[in-house]
């Protein structure tokens, strides 16, 4: 089942089932008016939504409409919960040698995670906003879940059980404002502003035998406008995998049902798969040449972020954002946003 | 005026408006169902509700009821965004001296924040979950502010104009997580458990001249048991005041409605009106007698956290929790979370 939030001038938009081709999506309606409702009463209204699935597919589906991924926001257009992991431990070991730093041994064993914000997620084609071009504008392609309630203490065992649904995440990143950041010991803040996910998000089984239950094993493809950037697998070299990361967060406290846990940037061993963000080639190229070469994104780059499955369709539909500069506020513009 | 969030079986509770004695309250009903909703609809909710308010001090308000803190849920049983800072800057260097490390002097000018989550949020007289003895659990007394939809790079001038409610905070810690966690680099996570909140949000006209739009000139009152642990002023040494922080985690992204912003632990340099957490107080005894006396929280032991107006009525009601033990779930208790 592929589930969609549609763009109908409320923050959370309309829950949508999309077919299995992306081609068509209908309406869930009052029985499950959002993704985050859907999740709240996942056990009671996941039966319906896989009934209005499979009416969908045989072309059954009462009011279902064209899919069209440009009317699509965020699967979760503000989420309570976005924890973002360094599950592929190569990435992370590439980018400290770059700077001179090494890998404490703990990395392998001990899942390093930043505690993100999703309050504001940007839709699969919305722009990104690029408010100074000195800010290091970088994507970086993930995988993602989403869960629902998982009580505090949960093993990994048992975490799996509450991984309801997957999809692609766009983390974007302000790398320049990186190191000063850090540096004060607290963390990411203003280095990560939104984040964009896919144009679905789909229950496991719609992965076949490339989902194990732990890893999504199918590459990952990242696009720069009309350049190949990278096509790591998701499943190799993630040291983590999402039962692990859900255990992990769920250690001293619960999480509540639409929770996202991400995988941050696929990334493998291989270096011809090419790189799933712009940092890890520059890092690359630090560690051959001594210096980076590939520039940060520009105004009006395009970024595409994809997987598709072995019969090569695309599963999640893609992320494809242009970057887009953007001007702070001049005045108040509060009644902006305010939807009435 | 005073807003709650009332038990009802729900995640998000019912809204309700309390009167400024905190003895009663009255149901919204459906023009205001959820606090999160109010803030979502904020200009065309907000004259309802101060009517509402106003007919409730009249003894005019339909299906009003006594107001029992106990009923109340946190006033956002699940924000989407709850980022806490450092502000009061002579805390973060007391405890560094503590451990034998200075403080840098940009952290004077350049706000410290954390990015936390608030997507299970512990009501006013909620027990504080204590899952291991051996975590160090703390608590922590802070103000906080509730803002509604705040555009990137919104000015401290403008930011001002979205603070719309204030509360106050018990940000409980687990202290023996922190450092392994810091030491990773990434920041918090595990080590910031659930954090609980007052059983009413208010308005700042609600604070008078104790509100200068940007601090709150009023002592923040902190018991451990029997014993009154701090009363330290949440206007006296906050380096930095609500505008500056609610700027500065809007300079890269907006915040959605119902955002909260926190102050950090109130602190004041005179230790004469002691701290408003342990980790203060273990700070100053390791600097006056070369280690730390306070032992942190037990099980059973009780923590309240409440600020008096200064005709000593309380202004939010009393965070008052107790340390309850809790096991680690022994099955897979999903449906335990499930709401239908």
């Amino acid at each position: 089942m592929k589930l969609a939030s549609l763009k109908d001038g409320t923050r959370d938009g309309a829950l949508a089932v999309v077919s299995r081709g992306l081609d068509r999506a209908v309406r869930a309606g009052p029985a499950a008016p959002t993704l985050q409702y859907a999740l709240d009463h996942w056990t009671r209204v996941e039966p319906e939504l896989r009934d209005l699935a499979r009416r969908l597919e045989e072309g059954r589906a009462e009011g279902a409409e064209p899919f069209d991924p440009a009317a699509a926001m965020a699967p979760l257009p503000r989420a309570y919960q976005w924890a973002d992991f360094s599950s592929y431990v190569t990435h992370v070991e590439l980018v400290r040698r770059a700077r001179g730093a090494t890998l404490p041994d703990s990395f392998w064993n001990d899942p390093l995670v930043y505690q993100g914000a999703g309050d504001c997620n940007l839709g699969p084609t919305d722009p990104i906003p690029m408010m100074d071009p000195g800010w290091g504008l970088d994507f970086e392609g993930e995988v993602a879940a989403i869960v629902d309630d998982v009580p505090a203490g949960t093993d990994e065992q048992a975490a799996g059980r509450h991984i309801r649904l997957l999809m692609l995440v766009n983390d974007v990143t302000l790398r320049d404002l990186v190191p000063g950041e850090l540096a004060k010991g607290f963390g990411f803040f203003q280095s990560k502003p939104q984040t964009a996910f896919s144009p679905v998000a789909v229950t496991p089984d719609e992965l076949g035998d490339a989902w194990d239950g732990d890893r999504i094993h199918l590459p990952l493809l990242v696009r720069r406008g009309a350049e190949p950037f990278g096509r790591p697998n998701a499943g190799r070299d993630m040291v983590f995998g999402f039962r692990r990361m859900v255990a992990h967060v769920a250690r001293t406290r619960p999480l509540a049902a639409g929770a996202i846990i991400g995988s941050g940037t696929v990334s493998n061993a291989d270096r011809g798969v090419g790189s799933a963000c712009i940092a890890e080639r520059r890092a690359r190229e630090m560690v051959e040449h001594g210096a980076p070469r590939t520039p940060f994104l520009a105004a009006g780059e395009r970024v595409r972020i994809e997987m598709l499955d072995r019969e090569g369709r695309s599963v999640f539909g893609a992320i494809d954002q242009v970057v887009t500069p953007v001007r702070p506020p001049q005045a108040d513009p509060r009644s902006d946003r305010q939807s009435d």
